[in-house]
């Protein structure tokens, strides 16, 4: 199906928002009047503009407060269509929006309403156009869908048909079952917004929470299905305010919203993708960095051995157990000081996860990175982080490890890289999210916010069902902040007192933990004799959840990398997120290891 | 009355919170538990810290899902009741507040509840505590005030008592009369927040958008009113939970926090202010500007004239009608290049109006600028724009314009500064509109928000009765957006096509806006022949309102500041806000102009 965007879903200019839905590619715009009223461009400079990038124009949009008026309003309602008629055929575009009236003058009368779009309608017929009328979720008199279908079907004219909205109708707990019953060619036009769950004025919610299909709590899905029995033939198309795409790059958020498009038609059934191969288990965590000495003193510390060498690049594998760490010192990525640059993520398929990643808009890194380079797979996330689809070892894809020569042996115990922790870029946590699962076929979990001293961070983990893969996405409180920047690396073990004391016996530093945290802990939990006091020794962190207990600790932060030690016991399935509170402050107390 | 805040309300690490607590003039803290867990300091030093500071710990808080619950878990509620307990001793703190339980295993037994609420008021009884039981709005049984107090009369233990908590009560639309008939003695605490007005969630609501009192639109004076009457003897306590307090300077937010106690004890009488003198107009507006010659050549287009030369420092007073603006080329104020530094209020009494800005913690800035100076009364706002108290001329006190000698005459017509646009810092938005309405006496007008081509900014005006002072306080959508500095004059004149023109004429460059704006003005209104013309021509915005007309046309800007010429007619009340997205953009357009 033809896919299309509102510009008022885009941040910038007119010039723009069409820039980025083209480049995102999109086939069609809807026109949100604001933005032509803003745009220094004539209408044909704007209808040339869209040709150029190869857009349509759907829908102009919107008309408020037209029908249902006293005579005397209505004909200033006629006035004013007059006007946007004739602007919309220099614009080229055919089909207006009407939003059900939400004026105290309208009068509560399907007839009246329903006589006055009909003459709208024949007004719009001489200029070649059709209106799409639409029930807002707060309209004054027509909220709904039905109550919006009945007034168009009694209007009964040729020019006039209904547009349909999720987010009006699903906000409303609107039930989309009867749609299929609509005619589809009165069906004008299909608007598409998610929203997350929020008790809140419909409103507000409306005009600043909606959400991409798919990124939010709405059976989207559902409705379209609905909307494609009755032989819908228009396009799909998202009208979403938020006050983050408001601030957001266009582009960005462009790729974002035509990515959700893509998904929700696979789900509907209307355009295949490449199936979701989903990752079973984090290869490796490739670290770049500028000084290899403080990130090899701090594996080191943590048991590592420096066990192979690629051939041509200045890359150190570093192991223990089944966890393995790059070290890039390259030239190239020496820029931005220490962080984590790529993943590798152990794929039953890497050629079939590459298209899968590359259908929905992912950017493919080139395969080859030196000659004689096994040619992994790899695309990046929208954070910039490198993923690189590795085939498992001893099959007939290319094992990344040929390119490396063994230099040592590495420790063979339990650990292994539990997770990985990813601060997101301001206005890019939803997208983050939204990728991870389209892309990966990873399922998000719920979302916690978390208190900083400084602010709210927000966190959401993606994972595979069995716990070989996961990734925790974060955001912090605002883009100043220098905590949005913080990466970090969980390490699981199956002793995390042993791995501590061990690091600690090796030069390492852990992040120290308040006393108080320990008293508060001896109130609420009841330990061993001596336990406590060797958590309160060595800082690690406890809780526990409905299924197991989990134990943790952090070193020293080197540029903007710390590594999390951690033991899952019987079945522990969170983060330890009641703790991270704790750990923020402490990291805030110790800024000075901290590196931030 | 003694004044005291939570913790939670402060942003940073516990040391500083009471740091900026102690300065602001709290008598008192609440302990917020968190913050004690993430502090390394001991409770001992915790105490210590506040008695050097002078504070005292009025509240330790808080403990949950105490109560109500089958014997097996009460005795893990004690168990940990007791740690706390002993905790709170080694701290110093006597009172801890109990919220009412969200516990999917407490029951719905208020005799269980009580009796259990003996217990534990017995055990805080043998620490010489006393136990401040409160009904959280979202409480799993016990959610109101009433239904707290039922089951504590029930309980009847000298050491429980009730904690009153004004979100928790107006938050459900409680009705707070009946809370004059409890016993004093038996209210053992009083938290305080106001929250704007917004139909969501209320734990969301309660644990986000809360802030200090009169910047919200609970009755909080009128619910401290009933509290009184009680005979209760505790401190006003302030408990805000806020995300844009979590990230802001804590030194401010608590100045902020108490500013809002002082008001409010002096709503309710308990502590009288010397009265507001609510300003009569703008006596001038200062520009510091680090190069004097953009600077004339826009005030000089604009038709004023070089009117006056400051006695003793590089200080030119230009004068049109009655808008009088000073630019100073002093060394000491060039750094930020060309700003809106100051503004001269007309003050019936300026002495008083010092000493009302004073008490409400305004820093006053020294009153003497240079030897000879009439002794001008100044604060600074929270932005940190400089407030003059200018006598009317005439009177008794100095007059300001006695420093300057006259170098020409200044054009005599209509021509007055009709308002002030001042952007604020990120996070003191609502600090700001607090102090304006406060300390100013001026009345805060609605918010609206407007849509920038980059984000959605606020705007809200403070105005007198008579419309002589109207300043607009606006904030842009994130901390990082460079929208955020911009500053605006408004000059009203009788004829703001002739104003627009003759700037045009003198070389002013006028902001173009776009040809579309015109056509959809033309769609909504009907003009007089060639009106339309004039304004496409010049750039002359066009509003309406139940009351009058409103017309206005934007200059290039300097610096940080532009100029606005506008004309009311018939009342109109407003500012132009649905014309500020077509500004906003078109000043984006023109950024090469804007200096943005």
């Amino acid at each position: 199906m033809r896919t299309s965007i509102a510009t008022v879903c885009l941040s910038g200019p007119l010039t723009e928002k069409l820039t980025a839905a083209a480049r995102a590619g999109f086939d069609g715009v809807e026109i949100f009047e604001n933005d032509l009223l803003a745009s220094p461009l004539t209408p044909e400079e704007i209808r040339a503009r869209c040709a150029d990038l190869g857009l349509t124009i759907d829908l102009y949009q919107p008309m408020r407060d037209v029908e249902a008026l006293p005579e005397a309003e209505f004909a200033r309602s006629l006035r004013r269509a007059r006007h946007k008629f004739a602007l919309m055929r220099r614009l080229g575009a055919d089909t207006v929006l009407v939003c059900s009236s939400v004026s105290p003058d309208a009068l509560d009368d399907d007839a009246l309403a329903a006589e006055q779009l009909a003459r709208l309608a024949s007004l719009a017929q001489d200029f070649g156009i059709r209106v799409a009328y639409e029930a807002l979720a707060w309209g004054r008199h027509i909220s709904t869908w039905d109550h919006a279908w009945r007034v168009v079907e009694a209007a009964d004219h040729p020019a006039l048909g209904t547009c349909l909205d999720s987010f009006h109708i699903l906000s409303r707990d609107g039930d989309p079952k009867g749609i299929a019953d609509l005619p589809g060619e009165k069906i004008f036009f299909l608007q598409l917004a998610d929203a997350p769950r929020l008790a809140m004025d419909v409103l507000q919610w409306s005009r600043h929470h909606r959400c991409f299909p798919g990124q939010g709590g709405f059976d989207v899905a559902g409705l379209v299905r609905q909307v494609l029995r009755t032989g819908y033939a228009g396009p799909l198309s998202l009208e979403v305010f938020n006050d983050v795409f408001r601030q957001a790059d266009a582009a960005a958020t462009a790729v974002d919203a035509q990515r959700s498009l893509r998904m929700l038609q696979e789900e509907v059934g209307t355009a295949p993708l490449p199936p979701a191969v989903v990752p079973t288990g984090v290869a490796f965590a490739e670290l770049v960095t500028p000084d290899a000495q403080p990130v090899a003193g701090l594996l080191g510390a943590l048991g590592f051995a420096r066990a192979a060498r690629h051939r041509g690049k200045p890359v150190d594998l570093w192991q223990r157990g089944d966890a393995r760490v790059l070290v890039n010192t390259g030239p190239a990525e020496r820029r931005e000081g220490t962080r984590l640059a790529a993943i590798g993520l152990t794929s039953p398929d890497p050629a079939g996860a590459a298209r899968r990643a590359e259908a929905l808009l992912a950017p493919v890194l080139p395969r080859r990175r030196a000659p004689g380079d096994a040619p992994l797979e790899a695309v990046a996330a929208p954070d910039g982080t490198e993923l690189f689809f590795c085939a498992a070892p001893g099959g007939d894809a290319p094992d990344w490890r040929a390119d490396f020569t063994d230099t040592a042996p590495a420790p063979a115990d339990g650990c292994r890289i539990d997770h990985v922790a990813l601060t997101q870029p301001w206005h890019h946590f939803d997208e983050a999210a939204l990728f991870h699962s389209g892309v990966l076929g990873l399922r998000p979990q719920a979302s916690v916010d978390v208190a900083d001293p400084y602010g709210l961070q927000r966190s959401r983990a993606v994972t595979d069902d069995a716990g070989g893969v996961r990734i925790v996405l974060s955001v912090g409180p605002a883009p100043t902040d220098g905590t949005a920047h913080a990466q970090h690396l969980a390490l699981a073990t199956d002793d995390v007192v042993a791995a501590a004391r061990r690091f600690r016996a090796a030069g390492g530093t852990l992040l120290p933990i308040p006393a108080n945290y320990y008293d508060d802990l001896a109130a609420r939990y009841e330990f061993a004799d001596g336990e406590l006091e060797t958590y309160r020794d060595l800082g690690i962190l406890y809780d526990r959840d409905a299924h197991g207990v989990f134990r943790h600790c952090y070193t020293h932060t080197v540029g903007r990398v710390f590594v999390e030690l951690l033991q899952r016991d019987g079945g522990y399935r969170g983060y330890g997120a009641p703790n991270a509170p704790v750990r923020l402050a402490a990291q805030h107390t110790a800024r000075g290891f901290t590196g931030g």
